[in-house]
């Protein structure tokens, strides 16, 4: 008998299920949400403001509005026209800052080029700021101080928590380094203990990291920019890319033979990041409203 | 004739002379300084605030307030028992950033343990906050918006600009996670596009990143905590530690012989500190009066 090759089949990576997730935080909320209504009278309220008519950003708010309405949670939409200028963006922002029927305030980005998306964004009160795009947030996410995170971090943590990943020694790469994604991303990690490498457009030999990394959080908006080949066997991956054609930012046919763990896109981080926007918004209802 | 060994000596890093540099930048402040008082009969002025009389910090404050007479900027000092409670330190603070004759506020740290730090930094307003040591300066940092630096971070930015340092795609590897130092220095490295990776108590190997550093910050406090043996030939070695006898972060006479650069300890990032705390107190005078 001549000798012959055995395949074996390597062990893929184990699914990290954001829907499945998702879901069960969305339960805890609605039943904190009716907690909160049934005590004070009045629902939780999520203001989302949203300027022009990009379809992208109209269903993702339209998507966070039946959420809202399913966790019983309150949504009242504001939807500016194109042509609105910052000055007007901010005065919105501040009305809504000051309402009191109000208790978070969602602004849905990006804007468009002609508004000051940041001035934007701190004319939202720090204890509104459900979706944790102030400085006062990223700051309070940097030192572990009380505040919101930003929700797509926020989603990610959850995740890692969900599936007890140690974090604490362990080599985690954030593959991008945008105000609401990679860097908060980074901080909470550290946070958390774990050693963090900030890679990004500029980074000399991205895949020479990924190999090192336990964690890579890829949240940059690039099509399989990680590669397969790269991603250390048995470490764990998180796709926060979003890309045409449901694809990430990993090459996740490559890496799924690789990784212990892994998100798919769709199915991964997304649902998460909508749950923590409605978990926010009925913490600060509860705050707000003194039941926390 | 048999044959003999050749010692060649290897060529000695470059030291950053901090004591030059910021020299030549008190310079700059002092000439700015009298030109603030020129056109508004009034020279900037800086509050120093220290809780209780620890010796060290005593020196410290000593040394700010002699460096701001000889700057020509005002140094009022508020000199508080050491029993002062949270309370009563913020509502100084809180006094002084509304005291229109004060244009920056130094609350020198660390202050007692039975005060919340936190709290009593964040009495300080952004816009007087010289020392860097807000919530809102660190997001400014990060973000690359306007506000003050961190003095230490923002010496270390200085020298490595002084001495032409190029970091765009360069390893940055930043040991400690400070509020004051490492947090913010990893922060304007990033902004400046290096790969930045944090470490720290819980790194599992310190020695393999350094090795991989194109760029070491040491921010610790722990004596010779960096190994002359693991520093990259040709690196940049910026040592902000501060240690009894003298004695930085890093095994100053191993990296000696491999870095490209490096900090001596004392006269590196020491007079950097200062240096950029007088700078920042002018620029807040000449914002707060309107001059720029």
């Amino acid at each position: 008998m001549s000798p012959t090759t055995t395949t074996v089949p390597a062990q893929l990576a184990q699914l990290m299920d954001g829907t499945a997730l998702a879901r069960r935080v969305a339960g805890e909320t609605a039943a904190r949400a009716a907690e909160v209504a049934r005590r004070t009278g009045s629902a939780p309220c999520l203001a989302t403001v949203l300027v022009g008519e990009d379809p992208a950003s109209v269903t993702y708010v339209r998507m966070k509005r039946n959420r809202c309405t399913k966790a019983g949670i309150v949504s009242r939409h504001l939807a500016l026209p194109a042509a609105t200028t910052t000055e007007e963006l901010v005065s919105t922002l501040r009305a809504l800052s000051e309402d009191p029927t109000v208790h978070g305030i969602l602004l849905q980005h990006p804007v468009g080029d002609h508004i000051d998306e940041r001035a934007a964004f701190e004319a939202i009160a720090p204890e509104k700021d459900v979706d944790g795009v102030t400085l006062s947030s990223f700051a309070a996410m940097s030192f572990g101080r009380p505040g919101f995170v930003s929700c797509t971090p926020g989603g990610i943590m959850r995740l890692l928590d969900a599936y007890d990943v140690d974090l604490a020694g362990k080599r985690a790469v954030v593959v991008g380094r945008s105000a609401i994604l990679g860097k908060p991303a980074g901080m909470l990690l550290l946070a958390r203990d774990a050693t963090v490498t900030y890679c990004h457009s500029r980074t000399a030999d991205l895949s020479a990291h990924v190999r090192e990394a336990d964690v890579v959080v890829a949240a940059v908006g690039r099509p399989r920019l990680i590669r397969g080949e790269d991603v250390k066997p048995g470490a764990v991956v998180i796709d926060a890319g979003y890309n045409p054609g449901n694809v990430g930012d990993v090459d996740f046919d490559g890496a799924l033979h690789r990784a212990r763990l892994i998100t798919p896109v769709p199915g991964g981080v997304g649902p998460m990041t909508i749950a923590v926007l409605l978990d926010q918004t009925v913490t600060a209802a509860e705050r707000q409203l003194g039941l926390a």
